[in-house]
Order: C-alpha cells, then sequence, then structure tokens
C-alpha cells in the first residue's frame, strides 16, 4: 500500500512517498515541489503540474495532507490555503481519498509529542526510514505526514513504530 | 473579447462572462458552482470539475478572481483560500492570465464607492447588463469582477459605464 504525505506551501510544497511493506515502512521518494512564475496563478499551476508529476510517477494508493495553520495573519493564511487547495486537489483527481491532519496528531504519531519542532521531526522521520536523502524540512514534514497516515489507515499496531 | 469574472468560496463560487464588444459590455452567461462532497478534497474537486466545464463551455480570453479576504479567523480564511486556490487554477490550466482584484476596486468600478453592499452591487450590475438573470449574489458579484477587469484592460473611457 502506498502513502503519499504532502507539506503545502506556496513557496515550497513537501511531499513524501513510502510503502506499508506488511508490517514495516519503506521509503519510496520524497520531494519538494517549488513554484515558479510571477503570477499568483501560474505559481499554483506550476505547483498542481509538479504535484500530478508526482502521483503519475508513483502511483499513491492513499494521501494525506498536514492541516496546517497560519495565525500570523490573513494574507499569509489565505495564501498557504491557496496552496493547500492544490495540494488537496491533486490526489483527488487521482481518485484517491485524502485525509487530513492537525500537526499536533502528526507530531504525537511521529515522534511521540505534540509539541516537537521541526529538527525533531527531521530526526524521527530519518529513524524510522534510515539511510535515506531527505530533500529539506519540508519533504521531511510531507514523509512525517505519510507515516502517520499509515499508522492511522493500517492499524498502528502492526506497523513498527 | 470575452471575460470571465469569479467570486470564490467553498460552498458557492460565483462566475460570470461577459464580452466586450466595441464600447459596449454583452452578458453571457453567469452562475454558481455548488461544491459536493463531504470530504474537503472532494468538494474542491467538484469545484474543479465545474469551473473546468464552465471555461470548456465559453472559452473566455481574460479571468479576474476577486481578492476577497475573510478576516473573521485563520479558519474561515484557509477554507477561502483553497476554494480561490481553485479559482486561480483553472483558468490558467486553460493558458489565461488571471487577474486579481481587490473588493474594494471592484465596487469603485462598478458602483462608483468602495464600501458599496451586495445590494448596490447587484443592482449596479443589472442597470450595466439591463435584462439579465442572476443567479444570486455570488454570481453577481463574480459579473461585477469581470465587469471591473474589462475596465482595467480593456481601457475605461472607451466602455459605457
Amino acid at each position: 500500500m502506498r502513502v503519499m504525505g504532502i507539506d503545502p506551501g506556496l513557496r515550497n510544497l513537501g511531499w513524501g512517498i513510502i510503502d506499508i511493506d506488511g508490517s514495516r515502512l519503506r521509503h519510496v521518494a520524497n520531494g519538494v515541489c517549488q513554484s515558479t512564475g510571477a503570477a499568483l496563478a501560474d505559481r499554483l499551476l506550476s505547483l498542481h503540474g509538479q504535484l500530478t508529476a508526482v502521483c503519475e510517477q508513483f502511483r499513491p494508493a492513499l494521501a494525506a495532507v498536514e492541516q496546517t495553520f497560519v495565525n500570523k495573519d490573513g494574507a499569509a493564511t489565505l495564501k498557504l490555503g491557496q496552496a493547500r487547495g492544490i495540494a488537496l486537489l491533486v490526489p483527488a483527481q487521482f481518485g484517491l481519498e485524502v485525509g487530513e491532519y492537525a500537526p499536533n496528531t502528526v507530531k504525537k504519531t511521529v515522534v511521540g509529542v505534540g509539541h516537537a519542532d521541526k529538527r525533531q521531526i527531521a530526526h524521527m522521520v530519518a529513524m524510522q526510514l534510515p539511510g535515506i536523502a531527505i530533500a529539506g524540512p519540508d519533504a521531511a514534514d510531507a514523509l512525517a505526514v505519510a507515516i502517520c497516515h499509515a499508522h492511522h489507515m493500517g492499524g498502528a499496531a502492526r506497523l513498527r513504530a
């Protein structure tokens, strides 16, 4: 069972793909889609194209997106929401149900506590998927979302923690 | 020159299409895409499909989206942002440049003042496009965005106010 996790962002959209292989998780690929173009619509189109290519290449069966939340200001939240719209749309266009997880749920599942920082997440992801190269913190977050979804979908008891 | 205006929203996404016919504006069509489905990704997929069908049917050459802003709370802004992502993506997928207008700019262009309410907008849209049936306030707002874009793109002086 192949799971894709997405950490949405307008500038950097992280993605990570793992396989649930019996009771183990196996890393498939991870990366970051970077939006190009000056106009907002072009940046969203660029993200859509890149994320579609990832789905076409790796054909995940399950997908989940982090329910990120920016409380800084409305403009930043609106920007994030627009990228998140693309992150939810693309797997749905491939017929996938798309899970959503609050950052605290992802952290609790992967790190064991809800208030872990980005370094801790990257560390635990590297522990659970040893030896892989991670394309940066957004890709690490995306892999954490995929691991979280694998645990919630596949029955956490059967999976190596 | 055919112009599409979009008033984004997750529940109701208004759209309106007009032709710039010499110095006149002519109404083509308007409507509201209503998102169906329980999961957010399905609702965005539904909006994407409906708005794509509108673009396929009417083939606009120009598009513009209202820069709506919800200051109520972060969750509402994020929700709106996700719908707005789809509203910007679809015309970009048809190769269109997508203009963006702040609500005040739309109101100033269509009503003459920046603090007009929804009824005033609907009234002025009906005045500028006489005799048409408007599919509700979101469709009226979308037509207002299209009129605004027509004025800004086509040279306001040449268009009947």
